[in-house]
C-alpha cells in the first residue's frame, strides 16, 4: 500500500458534542474520498473553541495529505473556523471581493448586513470552494479544505471539489457473511490476515434470528488479491460447516451497508 | 462552569474510517453523559492500529477526567484494543479469572477456545465492566473505560457504568426557532452572547419550506439563567418581526431532536 494518500477529517461542533445532531458528513465524507482513492485515517471531533481548532487544524495538517473541516463558516457568533485557520496558518483573514461577489447573488444588498459580510472573510492566499445551494463559499489554503457544516451544503461543496483531489490506488472492498459466531474462525481468519498482509481484513459479529454470524470485509487495492482472499475466507468457513453469503462485489462506495 | 468534568471518546474502527459503518455510538454518549454531568468535549475516530491506539489514549487520558473507547474487544485479529489499552498503561495484559467465570456462562466447554478465551485477557489492574448482552466483559482501568463498538452492547455497558460516574453540575439546555436567517439576528445574538458568558449560545440555520429558519440553543448549568437567556433571545428577534416558536424545555437527554 504505498501509494496510501491519507486524510483527517475535523468535525468542528458543539452540538455534535453535546449529542444534540447526529454527524452525517464523517461517512458521506469516507465513501466520496475512496472513490478518488484516499483513505479517511482520523477524524477527530471539537468544540467551537479558538485553540482547539488552531491546534488540531496544525497537528493534523502537519500528518495528512488533506485535511477537511465541517462546520463553523456562517455568520454568527459560533462561527470562528474561518479566522481559526487563518490563524493557524499565520495569514490574515481578509474580506475576499470574490465572495462577496457570491454572496451579493443570493443576498439583496439592504440584507448584506456586517453579519452576513462575514461569510466572504477568508484567510489570505485561499481558494474558494463553491457552494450550489447557498453561495456563501468554503475556502482551501494549503492541504486544509474548510466546509459547511449543513449535510446538504458539505455535501454539494465536497462534490465539486473532489475532482481536483490527487488520490493514489482506489480501494476495493469485498464482503462474506458467515453463520458462524467470531470466536469459532478467529485463529483461521488471523492465518489468513497473516498470509495476506497486503489487505486489510476486518471482522463484524451480528446476531441475526438468535444466531450468530460474522461479516467478513476484506479491503485493498488489489481487486483480483482482495477477490482470491474472500474466497479463501469463504473455503475456510465452508470447511468448518458454517453456511457462507456471498455478499457485495462493490467497491467502497455508493450506499454503505447496514452494520451487521 | 468552574464544576466542568470533562470527557472524551475514542472510537476505534477502520468500519467507520471507511464509511462502511455509521458510528451509533457518540450521539448515545454524549447524551448518556450529560444526563450525569461530564461533559464530553473532544472524540476521536482511529484506525485499528497499535500505535495510534496507544498514542492516543496516552493523549488523552492526561487530558481529560474521563476517557471512553468502542470497539476491538472482540475475539479476531483485528481486536486489539485491549492490549494496546494495557500498554499505554505499562502493565501486563493477563488472563482475568473473573472474565472467564464470565465466558463460562455463556460459551459450552467445548466451544472456548482460545480466540475466545482472548475476551478474558484484561490489563493487570482493571475493574471489569458488565456486559449483561453476550457476557464478554469490558473494564476500566485509572480513567479510562473501555467498551465494546457493537451498540447494544455498548449501551448496555454504559448503562450499567454511569452511575459509577462523578460528575459536575448538570447542563441544562433550551431552544427556540426562530423563523429568520441566521444573518437576520447575528450582530444582537453576539451581544446576548457577550453579556451572558457562562452560557454557550450555538445558532442552527434551517430551511423549511424554503424559507430560513434559525434554531438558537442556549447551554449551561443554571436553569434559570439559561431560561432567561432564551427568552432574551425570543424577545431579540420578536422586536426584528420574527415569527418564534418555543421549543423544548428538556435538559440535554432523552432524545435528540433532527437537525434543523
Amino acid at each position: 500500500m504505498s501509494t496510501d494518500v491519507r486524510a483527517a477529517l475535523i468535525i468542528i461542533g458543539n452540538e455534535v458534542l453535546s449529542g444534540r445532531t447526529q454527524d452525517a458528513n464523517l461517512q458521506f465524507l469516507a465513501l466520496g474520498l475512496n472513490e478518488v482513492g484516499v483513505r479517511l485515517k482520523e477524524v477527530r471531533v471539537i468544540p467551537d473553541d479558538e485553540a482547539e481548532i488552531i491546534a488540531t487544524v496544525n497537528a493534523l495538517r502537519a500528518r495528512y495529505t488533506y485535511v477537511f473541516t465541517t462546520g463553523g463558516i456562517g455568520p454568527t457568533h459560533d462561527d470562528i473556523t474561518s479566522e481559526c485557520v487563518a490563524k493557524a496558518f499565520g495569514v490574515p483573514l481578509r474580506q475576499d471581493p470574490r465572495a462577496v461577489e457570491l454572496l451579493k447573488r443570493v443576498i439583496k444588498p439592504e440584507n448584506l448586513n456586517e453579519a452576513r459580510l462575514r461569510m466572504a472573510n477568508i484567510p489570505e492566499g485561499a481558494d474558494l470552494i463553491d457552494n450550489p445551494v447557498s453561495a456563501a463559499p468554503g475556502f482551501h489554503i494549503g492541504n486544509v479544505y474548510v466546509m459547511a457544516g449543513v449535510p446538504r451544503i458539505m455535501q454539494a461543496m465536497f462534490d465539486g471539489l473532489k475532482a481536483g483531489l490527487k488520490g493514489g490506488a482506489s480501494m476495493v472492498s469485498r464482503s462474506v457473511t458467515l453463520h458462524v459466531g467470531e470466536g469459532g474462525i478467529a485463529a483461521p481468519l488471523a492465518a489468513i490476515q497473516t498470509r495476506h498482509p497486503e489487505v486489510e481484513i476486518g471482522s463484524y459479529p451480528f446476531t441475526r434470528d438468535s444466531g450468530y454470524g460474522t461479516v467478513i470485509v476484506t479491503r485493498g487495492t488489489d481487486a483480483a488479491l482482495v477477490a482470491a482472499v474472500t474466497a479463501e475466507v469463504a473455503a475456510m468457513a465452508r470447511a468448518l460447516g458454517a453456511r457462507v453469503e456471498d455478499d457485495d462485489h462493490s467497491t467502497d462506495h455508493g450506499h454503505a451497508p447496514e452494520t451487521p
